[in-house]
């Protein structure tokens, strides 16, 4: 049986994985509000949040007292510092599935997505939905490889992200700038939701190898071509 | 005279305020980059920021040595643990000034601000350094009301991103979709850099007081209204 210390230091890794299920249901159901226009979906990510926030700040206070009464140190210590790390992680992605969500809200009863658009932010919600899930699984786990492989999650997210830039600065964009302002932003929410995730995985590497994982070299670096962005 | 650990914590918050020093150093750069569409000067901030990656990689490496040596307890322990916070938020500053010089670098030889936004894009600038030179004062004196006064400056950015969306929206833009989206992307940038410094002083606030600043009602609430961000 593992000792107190031990079940509290699951206890956090447990609400850390919570709070993945919370925040990547928050951005599928952004991705629903804002493909079907469904204002009262949007409303409830918006006001889900609160519940990511309470976890986020329940694991700050108990990292602060495990710190504070059994002070840890080597891998112990770095389980509780990651662990604060990668809650702020998570929180942002609560954050900005908000964004998503407050866009649709925007733009109601419209939906703000062009129809020419809709796979590809379709496609966005669910490869956001499916890396954080991974996320989820690699914290409970503390599996290296599988963390490693959010890597191509993520590449598949840019590929998205390239896909909507293009449509968007082609000749036949009929949507206008509004339309145009509105995607890049809703694009930029979801590939910044999955580098969160892709760092949540990364501090897991962290936490069982005490190594840092190097920055490949910029994931974003065609979408920078086309936009400015990486 | 201060015995050695609070001179490893003292360290700790002046390579804090070195970083908001090169942080501020480089965005005021990338702007002006930007307005004058300075190849070499867009580069050189992009080959800055490994220096804000290395302190930060330092103050990781100092607080697990404090943490693990000295176990410190209550308000010791809460420096330690912000202060990690406030260099991942200046972390992040560091890469938001390097995509606004990836921007400037994306449209050189032609600058990438239309005429009628140099001035929005000029003060936005401006009062990204401001805000950034405030928080390092505040991470040096602990000032809470100075900590609190940013909140203001924060204003004053969220006014400028409204501005901007009011130019790229009115019937009279003329500069197409990828300006627009250049644009947007800019504006985004820069208010994520001062949301980055005034989370810095709130977490000051936090480390002076053990009490966490509310948030205020969504401060970006009129911006919410005309581009849905916030």
């Amino acid at each position: 049986m593992r000792d107190v210390y031990h079940q509290q230091l699951d206890a956090i890794s447990n609400q850390l994985v919570e709070m993945t299920r919370l925040v990547g249901s928050a951005m599928g159901r952004a991705t629903t509000a804002l493909l079907d226009a469904d204002l009262g979906l949007a409303e409830s990510v918006i006001a889900a949040d609160d519940q990511v926030d309470l976890i986020y700040r329940e694991i700050e206070a108990q990292a602060y007292e495990l710190l504070a009464r059994q002070q840890p140190v080597a891998s112990d210590l770095r389980v509780i510092v990651t662990s604060l790390r990668m809650s702020s992680d998570l929180e942002r992605m609560g954050d900005l599935a908000i964004h998503v969500a407050k866009v649709s809200r925007l733009r109601f009863p419209a939906s703000a997505v062009p129809a020419q658009l809709r796979s590809t932010i379709l496609e966005m919600g669910q490869v956001a939905e499916r890396i954080v899930a991974k996320a989820g699984s690699v914290i409970a786990s503390r599996d290296v490889p599988t963390a490693l492989e959010l890597e191509q999650d993520d590449d598949e997210m840019d590929r998205l992200h390239r896909t909507l830039f293009v449509i968007i600065l082609d000749d036949s964009w009929q949507h206008g700038v509004e339309a145009a302002i509105d995607m890049t932003l809703l694009s930029r929410y979801y590939e910044r939701f999955a580098d969160h995730a892709v760092s949540v995985a990364r501090r897991v590497v962290y936490l069982v190898t005490g190594e840092h994982v190097p920055q490949v070299a910029s994931p974003g670096a065609s979408v920078e071509r086309l936009t400015g962005t990486g």
